[in-house]
């Protein structure tokens, strides 16, 4: 089992949905990412909050055996707001307001236990906090990267610089396109693998996610849920499953990377069953295992 | 090996897209179908044409094997013709004009071969002429239906009622909301259930296929391709790959049916390479046989 750490936002989100509501909800990119990642194995985030952060959200985080200690609380900062909105085509957010307080302001400095970390993810956030993250790693097994539109349209050369030293990139279909500035979506991963990463993992939301490495191709399907609530943070979440699993077997072999992709769909498919991370906070390992074995069966060829 | 018999359009299409065009190029529902399905079975047409039909077409499907003595020329009719264009969203077709022409008049009278039919496809078109077809036959083990929201809006009631009397329902997955008039897919699927069908086939384009059947789900992804030129009868293709296996094997167990729509993804996946059916034209056995590992190896997860 090998160490994981993850820099990216914690937040505090306001998002509507049509089945409902949340205010100032515990969310973030890093939140649902470490909470996720916590079902497989040692996770350490990095990043900021203000002094206006809820204890019993950090509290919850090391309830889970997730390593705060490099998550700074700024004194005088309010922390990272996000508000958005979802109609009934549940794959789009609208932004309402970004709010990036504390985020602004932070330098991450990373401790020697987390320098030594076998595996990387830089969750979505400035590209250039990204960069400087992933230079003071000693030499991670595996590094991981997400981002998104803002980030491509807005910082495209410091993007592409991280893009060059990651071994795998998460995004979702409409950003690799964009990224690759291509329609056809095999062609797009195609050209991202020439910016550097050798292996593109697209995220499809209700459609599930492709991992495409080495000219391979697997198709991990999404859980058919019957209701969605909120699908904030499943990106995350899967990119959560998908490292914590690899960083558990610390592994990086195809077989492994197909096994992690069917990981992050599992645990996707719960956080999206109801707001911030409710879902998750209820779920139990059993039922982890459970839709494990349904995921395995809906592909299943033979017998 | 059972016999396949298929009641659908044998047209005339003028097609644009993003990619060039076509003027009135051979196509239709059973056209697509049963050339997909020649690769696997005995297949027999059902339907008409006008005098204006080019020979060459009805000797291009003979050289396949397929049975066309049940595809009536009517005289003083013309062909079906359908005009269509898509964007660079190759998901959704524009159709820019219909005409019924020789099916306006079309009255489907089966011979005793083609009622002893063991397997029966009901390709999209009015579900008063699907009715017709269905009830001349002798005991088929297995039927499945296509339609589209044409039909749904028009003529929901006739729908519902052969629908009623089908194993297998066909559909997109825009459709199969309307159908259903439920917004999430697998409450959708469960709904449509209750009409007939214990099977549903739910087609989603370039995101694959997904099957529900009895509380099961299982899902097919597309193949991933580079270039798309046109999706016209990419879904009549999957049917006649999924049908046309289903009747080799002589089979309707749930092990089949999965690889059946394999098979149904395989086909499909060439039509949309070129237009018309120029690429199944091309299609040889190797290269089915080469795609359909590549599938089975899109999904692997152990080895």
């Amino acid at each position: 089992m090998a160490d994981l750490v993850v820099v990216g936002s914690v937040a505090l989100d306001s998002v509507k949905t049509p089945f409902g509501k949340v205010t100032e909800a515990l969310g973030g990119s890093a939140t649902y990412f470490s909470y996720a990642a916590s079902f497989f194995t040692q996770v350490r985030v990095v990043g900021a909050v203000g002094n206006d952060f809820p204890r019993e959200h950090l509290e919850l985080l090391s309830s889970r055996g997730v390593d705060v200690t490099a998550l700074e609380v700024l004194p005088g900062q309010k922390t990272f707001r996000w508000t958005g909105e979802y109609g009934f085509d549940l794959n789009e957010a609208r932004t309402l307001d970004v709010q990036l307080n504390a985020f602004a302001a932070f330098k991450p400095k990373l401790g020697p236990v987390h320098r030594k970390a076998g595996f990387l993810f830089l969750a979505n956030i400035d590209p250039v906090l990204q960069l400087e993250v992933l230079e003071q790693m000693e030499r991670p097994a595996l590094i991981a990267l997400d981002t998104m539109n803002f980030w491509i349209e807005g910082k495209r050369a410091d993007l592409l610089r991280v893009l060059a030293r990651v071994d795998v990139l998460l995004i979702n279909d409409a950003e690799a396109r964009m990224l690759a500035r291509e329609p056809n979506l095999i062609k797009a991963a195609r050209t991202i693998g020439e910016m550097g990463p050798r292996t593109v993992v697209i995220k499809r939301g209700e459609y599930g996610a492709l991992l495409v490495s080495s000219g391979q191709f697997f198709f991990a399907p999404a859980y058919p849920l019957e209701a969605v609530f909120d699908p904030t943070g499943a990106g995350d979440t899967f990119a959560g499953g998908f490292m914590g699993y690899l960083a558990q077997q610390d592994a990086t072999d195809p077989a492994s990377l197909r096994r992690a992709m069917v990981r992050g769909a599992a645990m996707a498919s719960f956080t999206v069953e109801d707001f911030s991370l409710e879902r998750l906070k209820r779920l139990e390992r059993r039922e982890l295992e459970e839709r494990l074995l349904t995921f395995a069966d809906m592909v299943r060829l033979e017998g």
